[in-house]
Order: C-alpha cells, then structure tokens, then sequence
C-alpha cells in the first residue's frame, strides 16, 4: 500500500476525527446535517468496485459503525450513504443522518444550498464526542 | 426470511431486470442514465448496517458485477452508488453510470428533472441486453 494522501478537498472541507482500520473518518464541516465522511486509505481508488472482497468487508464494518452512531443523534430518522465522487474522484463514502426537518429533506444533501460550518469550539466538541463513542474502533 | 415484497413505488418507476444471489436488480425507468437499483430479498430492511456480514458481502459482488457493466457503457465516466430511502423506505442500492455530458453533473440524480421513460422497445431492449451480458450470475 503506498503512501496515502488525502485529497486537498476532502481535507479542506472536513474534520479528522480519527482512522478506523480502513479508512479515516472524517466529519464534513457542515452542521445542517450529522454527516460522515470515510476514505479508504488505499492510494489510486476511484470506485467502489475497486476495493478487494477484504477491503470490502471492513468497509461495510466500518459504514456501520459509523451509521449505528449517527441513528442515535438527536432527529435522526434516516441514513444516507452513498459513493459519488463527481467532483472529488478520490474514492470516499458519505455517512449521514437525516432528518425530515432538515434543510434538503426529502432530496439528496449533495449540492443542496450553502454548507454552515462549525464554529470552532462547536468543532472540537463534535470531534471529542465522536472520538468518544468510537473508542477502541479507533486504530489512531 | 419472509416472502419478499417489492415497494409499490420501485415496481412503478422500475423494470424487472433479474434476481441476483441476494438481491433483485432493476432498471429506473429514466433514460438519462443507464441507472439499476439493487433491491435485497430480505423483507423489513430500510438501512445498509441492517445487514448482515454474509448480505454485505453478497450485496458488494452484487454492486461490482453491476458496476463493472454500467463501467462500460458508452460515455460512462464515473460510478455513483447511493443508499438513500427518503422517499421509499423498503432498502434499494442505486447503482448507475455518470457522463460530465449527463443531465445532472456534476450533481446528483436523485430528485433532479424529469424521468424521461423509455419506449416500450428500448426497454425491452436494455432489458434483454443486460440479461445477455449478465448470464449465469442470474439466479432468475
């Protein structure tokens, strides 16, 4: 496995919380929506399809883990998940959780209206508390 | 695992494609993308993390085989895979082939414009041309 970088944009317009044993978890610094963000770190991937059958599993682990927190948040009805990457071809995973009174309810999230970031405080809550309830899932 | 019953809504907008080991695969009615819907025989499911390692894993070759087929339609560029269900609760994996020529892009499918059917030809068509290719990995 080379060395892994995490493309400028995911890293521009997200939070590390931490690495899980595939990927590393990101929280999108939007917070109209609790939303996830997973990205294999194996260099070169683009597309699902990509990933190996063992790779694949602890994927799938890992969207779990991440959906069993997210349908505990407060509104939470629903889960989306989904793989596009139309404007980011590196490969990574959308977690999150909707809500029928959330802004882009029932469309999709992706390019609906203006993300509201974080403030910094409220960031660095967010991170701790998802560091937290992931405890030893974390492997860094 | 009890009989299964496919949503009302998905056999509307949807042509029956075949069944697949675990799930029933399904063409969209919209010929703006070449675009399936993956939908698992497994009655009372609305989430991804609701199944199990075994469906996961059945559900991943499932997603591959059909991406790797949708990959090589003409003017696919990009794979988008979604598991939304705002809308239609009963779990279905969307699985289609995105073009920067397409209707959306960059953005999603989901919600945007009008279906523009197929004739009753072409459906029929698409549908024989996806079983062709699709073969033995058909369980009917």
């Amino acid at each position: 496995m080379s060395e892994f970088n995490l493309h400028a944009k995911l890293a521009e317009d997200c939070f590390f919380i931490g690495a899980l044993p595939l990927s590393d978890l990101l929280l999108l610094n939007d917070t109209r929506y609790p939303w996830c963000v997973l990205v294999p770190r194996v260099m070169g991937l683009t597309e699902l399809m990509q990933l190996d059958a063992v790779q694949a599993q602890s994927l799938f682990a890992e969207i779990r883990l991440v959906s069993n927190i997210l349908a505990k948040q407060p509104g939470v009805t629903k889960l989306n998940v989904g793989a596009l990457g139309n404007l980011v071809p590196q490969l990574h995973i959308h977690v999150l959780g909707r809500s029928p009174s959330d802004a882009a309810w029932p469309g999709p999230v992706w390019g609906y209206g203006e993300a509201q970031p974080y403030s910094s405080q409220k960031s660095h809550q967010a991170i701790h508390q998802w560091r937290g309830l992931l405890g030893d899932d974390l492997v860094g």
